[in-house]
């Protein structure tokens, strides 16, 4: 692992797999991406990215926000594009697009039919994202400029311009450009990822775009996301709000002529290295959680997983907990409390609770623990919590985790005091 | 209506009944009260209460937490005494006594048991309620003496003694005491409650004693409690948080003679009464949520109860909408985030949203408004947001609400910086 690797795999919960090495090359062969102003955001801030796939294949799989409130670029692009046959995408911060009827279809619409045009590809083929303020109609009259601009700009060098595109004010950028040896040859995964920031002052939506040179058919392509996307986006909470227009998409050139072919080696080398990148990026929105200064994980394990995941989810979007671990304080009556709501009706509970391996409640009851020793540890930047319900069983757990960030006056300001 | 009635009903979501007024006088007949200190915090801060229904008749109901975490006095009071015929109460702050184990529930039993002792009844007529720091056993070398002194101060004016003795960090004393005027006669209703404020850095409980004089039978308590709790302590949220120790007795005397039959006018009359103290005290524990400035209202109107109550609970609890409230912002896209969260996989989702009257979305999508009128409206006191889902019916809707405090800087400071 390389010194550049290990400042992108930065946290104790996820390990760089040793087949992968960051490099400093920008996007993996048969793509191009680039930036521009689209009038949406103000002072020529750049706010309009494009990114496409030259090929030779063109295999794409994408993931979105469960949210009842869809936004348009999310309708359009599940409902209105080419399963798996992505070869574009076209992405705009500074207006999420979001709860604007019709006339935001039209709008989703036209950007992508402005980018395939110019692109001189179908419009089936292009993914439309939108990020920043809701409620608003997104401004067209810089579109068709911009994306002309993006298009004539477009370069193998371009992730960094495509990242800086879909920012909105998230406090550092989060991507990564990886090499992954695999037993078939050499392949580039890299990625752009954006979340936690606000803007205008809505809410924060998550977006990452993940690029590959490998070849994957699209089943491949869509269990690989599915999978991955499950262990790191799907296990982040910075407030417990689900934004109306989260959007992940994996694109695959094939352009390294390496086969990743279903059920191989290849496929759990490569599946490795995309589990690590999306985890190690989904770790970097918490940390980038509005105001965090430090992030934690629960862990529980119960006899089933709907029970663990309940209990995970409760006490990662505890404002108790949140609090607590802002403030440095191992208040594990805060953890029994949230776990004793998730599972009303079960009392007495006989729960464990152990924080950063110093058990402090065994079988419902406090145990006794050396104080200094659990203050200390509850003092890091990464706090790892561990809750036991009873019945579990410790050969073969019904095992969860959530990672989530603090709850700090940061946060309220941000929240509270920017109005509009 | 009386100008005290009007200090204690201070909310545009209460009304006072024609027929209730608030009185000076203390508890209604047959019930005396007191505190006391039990050593259970420093420096002699009283921290006991006692209350006793003297009769004629001692009718009683209760209702819990549903944590899955209930403290040893909740489990003790729930699962320990006689249904419906507590004769008294013992109540202590400054610890919760709960994630104890069997030996918080030796001492919640103790507590029972030296309350009926010094009183001369059965433990099983005695309920235990405890509120403050959890997972601390709570120190019983006072007890003895602290029960003794609280059954030597009984008084029939100790309503205030005893509320004294359970509140925390109340910014405010949550109680009334109020005059009925029944068909069959005039009765008295009287209540203390406690909840919001933080100890020792643990969390908010909510307590609440009710005593009455009128005759009730053990259903009628039930059924009226029941009712009047679901539409006041149910329906109201300050971060979400259930505690291990809520607790909410209700204890009828008879002492006036007045006997309230059921499904008379005298048992509306008295619902009625029972409804607009429980709700008012309610709204007073929001108000008092840890570093409030504004309180909100979200009515959701939808097809279904289920669906409109998980969505008025999101809007509730979600910490984006909290500080919009907070800072004055009509940021509507956030309740639209949290209904489309609450309701996944009905996008589009073609609901109304509207603030303090002025409707800001319909059918999905933004409308135009008097932004400056908005912007006045979400500076009050008290705001209130509709939410209408689609297919609901006008003239029927199922409707639901929930009362919620704003998420603010000293909600932050309380439950972060004042640490262990």
């Amino acid at each position: 692992m390389s010194a550049l690797a290990q400042e992108f795999f930065a946290s104790r919960w996820v390990q760089c797999p040793p087949h992968v090495s960051e490099d400093a090359g920008g996007l993996p062969a048969g793509f191009r991406a680039a930036n521009a102003w689209a009038a949406i955001k103000p002072d020529h801030i750049v706010d309009l990215g494009l990114l496409v796939c030259d090929g030779p294949d063109a295999v794409s799989a994408a993931r979105f926000t469960r949210s009842g409130v869809l936004a348009p670029p999310v309708l359009v692009t599940r409902d209105e594009t080419v399963p798996n046959g992505l070869r574009a995408v076209i992405a705009n911060s500074g207006n999420a697009n979001a709860a604007t009827g019709p006339d935001g279809m039209e709008v989703a619409r036209a950007m992508q039919r402005e980018a395939a045009t110019a692109l001189g590809i179908e419009p089936a083929t292009v993914g439309v994202t939108s990020t920043g303020v809701i409620g608003v109609p997104l401004p067209t009259e810089g579109l068709a400029d911009g994306v002309a601009a993006a298009a004539a700009a477009l370069q193998a060098d371009g992730a960094d311009a495509f990242s800086e595109a879909i920012v909105t004010t998230d406090a550092f950028h989060k991507r990564a450009t990886l090499t992954v040896q695999l037993p078939s040859g050499t392949v580039r995964l890299t990625a752009q990822a954006k979340g936690a920031g606000m803007i205008e002052p809505a809410f924060a939506t998550m977006l990452c775009f993940v690029q590959t040179d490998a070849a994957l058919e699209p089943k491949t392509a869509e269990l690989l996301l599915s999978v991955c996307v499950k262990r790191s986006f799907d296990r982040i909470s910075v407030d417990g709000q689900l934004s109306t227009n989260d959007t992940v998409i994996l694109m695959c050139s094939g352009a390294s002529g390496v086969a990743v072919a279903p059920e191989s080696e290849d496929e759990l080398r490569f599946g490795e290295a995309l589990d690590a990148l999306l985890r190690m990026l989904a770790i970097m929105i918490v940390r980038d959680g509005e105001g965090a200064k430090r992030i934690g994980r629960v862990v529980v394990r119960g006899p089933g997983l709907q029970a663990a995941e309940r209990c995970a989810r409760a006490v990662a979007n505890s404002p108790l907990v949140k609090t607590a671990l802002h403030g440095a304080d191992p208040n594990w009556g805060r953890i029994a409390q949230a776990v004793g709501a998730a599972l009303p009706g079960t009392a007495p509970l006989a729960l464990d609770i152990a924080i950063e391996g110093i058990t402090v409640c065994a079988g419902g009851a406090a145990v006794a623990h050396d104080a200094a020793a659990l203050q200390a540890a509850a003092a890091g930047v990464e706090i790892e919590y561990e809750v036991n319900l009873p019945g579990f069983d410790p050969a073969d757990p019904a095992e969860t985790e959530v990672l989530f960030s603090d709850l700090s006056h940061e946060y309220v300001t941000i929240n509270a005091e920017y109005t509009t």
